[in-house]
Formats: structure tokens, sequence, C-alpha cells
């Protein structure tokens, strides 16, 4: 038998129910069946506010240190924001994106069998994530009729082309998941390329163009190109969901997408992401903080599992990706043990019990 | 009798379908009651994609002028946008917006009691309309990694102030007339500011800022203020949009939401807009050109109906603005006569005249 993979998980749960999920998500890879001959070693890492208040740095030096010289990977839990203005504290996790250049965020919605009230949905959003208006480069003028402040939205050929690549290859990768299913509906892989060129005519129309470019190459001739103005695009997500297979985007109107897309699966606490660069990936729930249900161990713990999943998935590792998402999909068409978010009463931990049951 | 006001009405059908509904919007003005004692003239103007293929400019300097020397109002149709990018050509809509200095968009959203399945949903978004990302400020460097595009997104103090009055005097409204309802269930109005401050602390930093103090004047204290992250607000739009009262949002967001919070009411044919500055109102239907269903007849002319009673609204004339909706709401609720975007078979035409008839 050949030796067993290593893999070294950073785990940052930074803020809120961060805490409460990363721990289910550490379970869930330790768990994984022998025969997938995996090991890994974690390692616990700060961030987030609380971080910031004790150290008065959201994002330590260290932890961006560890991860780029210690880790394959990670998983990363929520950050709060501070309900006003802190001087000096800024989004962690928007930091470790660029630091790391994790160029793409990886937002896979889908449902179930026994949890599609209508159409089935299966779509990624594909967000690039180191530029747009996340750059952050802002100013303010006093002006003699007020304040004004201006941003920099920043939009370039290179990271429009990666992002645009990436988003090909997953479609090309999901056509063959899907080619090996009997129930797949779905003959061919699209990518729809989001932007606003209609207005921005040199930043969106950049991204528009660049995209149709990268996904001309003959590696993606079987995938077919389409393209909606983001305002249309969200109107289109609500109305027809079950359309769209992989929707490219910069980062704002991903980041905007991707929540609006998680509505459509019933909540946030089932969406994954996965924070993608070149050979790391980490894994990062969509749902936030969540301070209302803090400390109580109700947080469903699903987006984390999945996003365990996700992260496995561009680590190289399809076969255990694909052994949890079926202990979740397990979990959630059984519906015996779902979360308050869910309409259930499970606990975090009876979610996690019986996704393990499963795997 | 007093003399009838007399309304000076700019009419710009523009592209596409807008041709179909604006002649729709002047007969409903033209068929008033006369008990109203108002009177309309009317003046037609150019401006698109069209005009821009025959002059030149998508906007003539005549449009213009006309509008802010002759009309008291106007309704604008659509505009088509070439697909792909076209040198010198630029949005009609937007330009008109900052030239007019019509700072608020107002589209309101709402079900009618035959047309809500599930709960009934009554909003509106409140969008700024003259800067953001609709500055259009952009330039290109070409770098020795490609090209990198840049675009300014500007929020002044004065603009988000006189935004956020208006949401709050809207929501006042909107509660005057409420009040009047035996069937409403809302005892306080509400407004929720959106934005991303989280990521932009100064731009969106100043618009939630500058909102908050607005809203806190003496004349709001009956107002409910809250806020909501815009991707956040397009989860919760999606998930409980019977929830919202006013929401007030920088011009990109609020174009976005208000794409998003047409979906929920079936049809963007069904959603209206009015363009509001100082004693001007343009009313602009949301739905844009719709080349597919151009020349069909078939286009749907609610939304414009819609935008004419909108206008009337700001211009004033709030008891005629109330027969009109009535008599819409009339036309959804028999489903007699609906165009094919709400899944019936009636032409605009047909819509039209079952509107007039109960009007
Ligand atoms: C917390 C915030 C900075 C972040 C973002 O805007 O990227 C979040 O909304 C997300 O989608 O991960
Ligand atoms: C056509 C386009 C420029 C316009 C906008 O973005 O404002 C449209 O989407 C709208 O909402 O009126």
């Amino acid at each position: 038998m050949a030796a067993a993979r290593t893999l070294r998980i950073g785990l940052i749960p930074g803020d809120g129910i961060g805490r409460e999920v990363i721990p289910a998500g550490r379970r869930i890879l330790e768990s994984l069946p022998s025969s997938l001959n995996l090991k890994f070693n974690f390692v616990d890492l700060d961030a987030g506010y609380e971080t910031f208040q004790k150290t008065g740095t959201a994002l330590p030096d260290k932890t961006v240190d560890t991860l780029k010289k210690e880790c394959d990977g990670a998983l990363f839990g929520a950050v709060s924001s501070p309900s006003t203005k802190v001087a000096g504290y800024s989004s962690p996790i928007v930091a470790l994106r660029k630091k790391l250049d994790l160029y793409a965020n990886v937002r896979p919605v889908k449902t179930t069998a026994g949890n599609s009230n209508g159409k089935p949905i299966d779509l990624v959003i594909v967000r690039e994530n180191t530029e747009d208006l996340y750059v952050k480069e802002e100013r303010t003028i006093e002006g003699p009729n007020g304040k004004v402040a201006e941003a920099i939205k920043r939009i370039s050929e290179n990271a429009s082309f990666r992002i645009s690549n990436i988003a090909g290859e997953i479609a090309l990768r999901r056509q063959n998941i899907r080619a090996a299913s009997p129930t797949s509906t779905r003959d061919q892989p699209m990518v729809t390329i989001t932007h606003k060129s209609n207005v921005l005519s040199q930043t969106d129309g950049l991204f528009r163009e660049t995209a149709r470019r990268a996904l001309a190459a003959e590696k993606f001739s079987s995938v077919f190109v389409d393209e909606q103005i983001v305002d249309s695009m969200v109107y289109k997500l609500f109305r027809q969901p079950e359309f769209y297979d992989v929707i490219v985007a910069p980062n704002l109107y991903g980041d905007i997408l991707s929540d609006g897309a998680a509505a459509l699966v019933g909540s946030l606490g089932l969406v994954p992401s996965a924070n993608v660069g070149d050979g790391f990936a980490i894994g990062e729930p969509c749902h936030g903080s969540a301070p209302d249900i803090e400390g109580q161990g109700i947080s469903n713990p699903i987006a984390t599992i999945r996003s365990v999943a996700l992260m496995l998935e561009f680590l190289g590792e399809e076969k255990a990706a694909a052994q949890i998402y079926a202990a979740v999909d397990g979990n959630l068409d059984a519906a015996q043990f779902l979360t308050p978010d869910m309409g259930g009463k499970a606990t975090t931990q009876q979610v996690l019990d019986d996704v393990l049951k499963r795997l």
C-alpha cells in the first residue's frame, strides 16, 4: 500500500460561530475512511475582530507566514464586522485572499434531491478574488459642499484571464462528473460572464473581452459561453436558476450574486466556498459570524463541511471530496437532523454526528 | 371651477419596445377623468441607439434643452445597448439623469391582492442616481503584464444626504397612504440603508454615516432606520421581501437590487421607476428595450403605465396617480388581459384598453 499523503491544514476559526463550525470541519477530515489514505496535521491560527482587539491586528503575520510556509490548505470560519467604524480594523479574509494570491473564490450552490422544491439548481459562482473595488484604495476630500470619497475599481487583463480560465476548467470538470451521473440533464457545459460594461466600458469592458478571449481557447471548445449584465443576472438568477452552470464575475458582483444564489437553496448555512490559488485552497463557509445565534450550539455545520470537501477538491483529492458531498446530501435528504435555519431542531453536534455516520 | 393645470410632458420612446409602450403611457394621460382637471401638452423627443446611429449622438442637445426649458416631466422608454463596444456611444438615460440632476431613482415593487403567491410585497427602492461608479471616470493603462483599467466610485456627502432625505420623505408619504387603508399591516415606516462599508469604509462608510444623519432628523422621528450590507440585502430581499418598506442605496447597488426585487413580483414588465429631481420627474419602465419581443405588439405596458402614475406623484398629482394605480391593480387582479411575460395572451393594446376601461 502506498504511503499516505499528509496534508497540513491551518484552522482559522475567527469570530462568532466560526468557532463552532471549524471544529466540525476538522472532525470530518479526521474521520475520512482510511481507504482514502490521507493523513492530516492541523495548526491553529488566529485572525478576526477579537484578535484585532487583543493584538491590534486582525491578521497577524504569524498566520500568513504559517499558511505560506507550513500549510497545504486551510479552513476559515468567519469574522465579525464592528458595527461602527473602528480605526485600523480591516477584514482579515479580504487581506488573506490577496496575501496568498487566492485569486478564485468558488461558490457552488446546489439543491439536493430531497431539497429542491421546483427545478434542481446546480450552479457555481466563480468570483475573482483579488481586485475590483476590493483593492480598497480610497480617499476622502473635504470639499466646499461637504465630504467626497472616492474608491478605485481596478480590473486587470491578467486577473480577468486567470479567473475566466479557471471558470472554464471548472465547467469542464463539472461536465466530467455529470457525464458519470445517470440523472444529469445538462449536456453541454456553460459559462456565463457577468459584467456591467454598458456603463463601465473600460473596466467591465476589459473583463468581458478578456473572459471571451480566455474562453475561446481550444480546450474550451465544448463550453457554451454566454453573458449577462449584472442587474439582469440577478433577475435571471432568481427567475430561472436551473438554467445556469458556471457564472464568472468580478469580485463585487460575485460577492452579491453568491448571496443571492444562496437564498435560492434555503439557507446561507448550506453554502460553501473555496478561496483558490495555485496549489493552495482555503475552505470558507459563506454564512459569516452570525452573532444572533452564537454560543447556542445550533449553527449549521453543513457549509463548513462542504467547504472542507471543496478545499480537498482543489488540493487534488476529488474522491475524498465526493464522499463528503454524498454524506452531506444523505443528511439533507433524510431531513432528520437539521439545524433551525433549515427548519429543524438539531444541534451542530447532532448534524455533524449524522454526517459522520454516513461518511 | 378652477382653471385646469397644464403639464408639459416630453415623450422619449428610445429604442425597441420603448416605442410600443410610451404611446400607451400617453394614452393614459390623455384619458384621465376630467374631474382631475389636468391638461397635457406633449412633445416628442429623440434619444437612444438608433438616434446615435443617425446623428452620432445618443442624447441630442435639443432633447436636453427642451426638457429643461419646456417640460414639467417626461416619459422615457428604453435604449438598446450595442452588443459590442461602439466608439462614442454611451447610455443616454445615464447622461440624462445627470444633466437634469434627477438625483433619485424611485422603484416601487409591489404585489397586488390577486398577484401574491405568498406574503404581499410592497417596497420601494430609492436609488441614488447621479454618482457612484456611474460618474464613468475610467482609464486604461498598458502595463508590462497587460492592460489594467480603473474606474472611480464617487460618493459625496451631499448626494448621500439628499437621497436619504427623499427616502425618508417617501417612507412618511407611504405611511400616510397606508394609514388610510384598512388592510395595511405595517404600523411603522422603515428605511433600510444598503452599503458595503465593511469593505469600502470611506465611500460606502460615508454613505452609511450620512444616511444615518439625514434620517436622524426630527421630521423622521417616526421612521425606523435599519441597515444591511449589500450582499446580505440581496439574500434577505429574496428570503423575506415582505419585511421591507423603503430601501435606500447608492447607484449601482440600487440598480442591482431593483432588478432583484422585480424578479420577486414575476416580471420586469410590471416594474415602474421615476427619475426625480427638484420639480421634475421622468417616468421610466424598468424593462429595457427587449429586442427579443420587439415589433410583435405584445410588450407589457403596465410598467410604463405605473411609471406615468409615479411621475404624476412626484409632480404633486397624487390623486391622479392613485386612480391609475387602482386601474392597473384592477387589470392585474382580474387577470383577464395579461401579456405573455405574465403568462397571458393579450396584446399591448388589449391590456391598455382594459386599464383605460377601469380608469
Ligand atoms: C466579510 C466580507 C468582507 C466578505 C466579502 O465581501 O468578500 C463576505 O461578504 C464574503 O462574501 O466572503
Ligand atoms: C441601461 C442601464 C445603463 C441602466 C442603469 O444601469 O441604470 C438600467 O440598468 C437601469 O436600471 O435603468
